[in-house]
């Protein structure tokens, strides 16, 4: 019986999602409590991984189960079972042929900045702090430059295994509430660090590095545009995936919407 | 030379405000790091103490800085001191007899509750779980019940050393965002576990338990009605603190205001 389930993970104290040989992942305390429920060993599969240090609030896993078990009563036979940093928040029965990954059609990121002069106590690790000046509306406006279909070879790191480099953005806007920006990217995949790489380059924006023209210019393969930092993982929410077969849900957690 | 600071702290870690025999306490931290900077002793006097687990944006303490100093570089000097979970947000040079809890007028609090089926792992210990159904409208109604000047003695525990027990509130409100809850309340001062005493009452209106009716009846004293359970500490931030001769900064930390 398959199902998927909809994850949230606080990042702060995971080596990622992927599963490896030192230190805490995702995807090992997931299967770990599956191991402790089931007593067999049961393969979890995620629409995709997380760096180190990276949030999620709407991971999607999808997971055999050794046998039938109402789907509503998963959630809390596995939250039984793990640290309280990750929570199983849904999770529905599907075809035998569903995949996190291969049938992902889009997936919302959100990234936070923080441009309070002191970063509040409670932010650490869940937010990336921008203590300079910045100008959010020359960000803003670059921010929608990343829209539409691109060859996002310039905005990611080595590690892609991916076949192309060829990504659509649905949505790529920043939204300011106070002294916190919100960068919401939704698209129909992305490439390895390539949210944290857009979101280096929004900055260089703000403060004056890059224009709007420059951006475009990357975007289409100019290498002669240099190339932004890639920000810390801290600010980095995998919020939404979405599929054609399964409605997950949109977590509404209250950041400010585009 | 005395300064006002306004400090932020994650509850969390910490056994209140107030110095004790044992335990990591705020007051204590920043006293140590006073210490560690000056090389002398330097007493700390808070608006008011928090209890273990409860948390602050506006939390303001005064402090004689043994020999003058640019108030502007007083935060930066502390919080290279100070553990990540306690920051000076703001330092003011102030009148040799201002006193942070004699002469506070108004201190606003926030208490958080999540109502969501499954706590994100981010909010451990930062919001109220409260994951059965709830009347908000009808909690909301009732909050507005707390307004004005009332006898409090029915909703402080024991552990007050205050004159009297009767207190303004200006403001009781409940705000929903999503699957979240926000009851602002802003008065003149507070007894011991006031405000999680009236939360907890809250939390009896929206289970039913109670009607605001009930909640008027015991706000005049009528101890026929039966006293609510005091709400945890995790929901509960000391918002601001205002002074007539000090301006405080709204923390402005994107809480949904009344």
């Amino acid at each position: 019986m398959r199902v998927a389930l909809v994850v949230a993970y606080d990042g702060r104290a995971f080596f990622g999602f992927q599963r490896q040989a030192r230190g805490r992942t995702v995807q090992q305390e997931l299967e770990t409590a599956f191991f402790d429920w089931f007593g067999t060993p049961v393969a979890v599969v995620g629409s995709g991984r997380t760096d180190r240090g990276v949030h999620a609030f709407g991971q999607v896993v999808h997971a055999d189960l050794p046998r039938a078990y109402p789907p509503e009563a998963v959630p809390g036979a596995l939250n039984a079972r793990l640290a309280p940093d990750v929570r199983v928040l849904e999770a529905h029965a599907v075809a035998d042929d569903f995949h996190a990954r291969f049938d992902a059609r889009a997936k919302t990121y959100v990234y936070r900045l923080s441009l309070r002069p002191v970063l509040l106590p409670m932010d650490r690790g869940l937010v990336a702090h921008i203590p300079y000046a910045l100008d959010v509306s020359a960000m803003a406006e670059a921010a929608t430059a990343f829209c539409g279909r691109h060859d996002f070879a310039g905005f990611a790191n080595a590690g892609s295994a991916a076949r192309t480099t060829h990504r659509t953005i649905h949505t790529a806007a920043l939204v300011q509430r106070g002294r916190e920006l919100f960068f919401w990217v939704r698209g129909d995949g992305f490439l390895y660090n390539m949210v944290r790489n857009i979101v280096g380059t929004l900055i260089d924006v703000g403060r004056g590095k890059l224009s709007r023209a420059d951006v475009q210019r990357r975007l289409a393969g100019d290498r002669a545009v240099s190339r932004s930092s890639t920000a810390p993982p801290d600010g980095l929410y995998l919020y939404r995936v979405e599929y054609d077969a399964l409605a997950t849900p949109d977590p509404d957690i209250g950041f400010p919407k585009p």
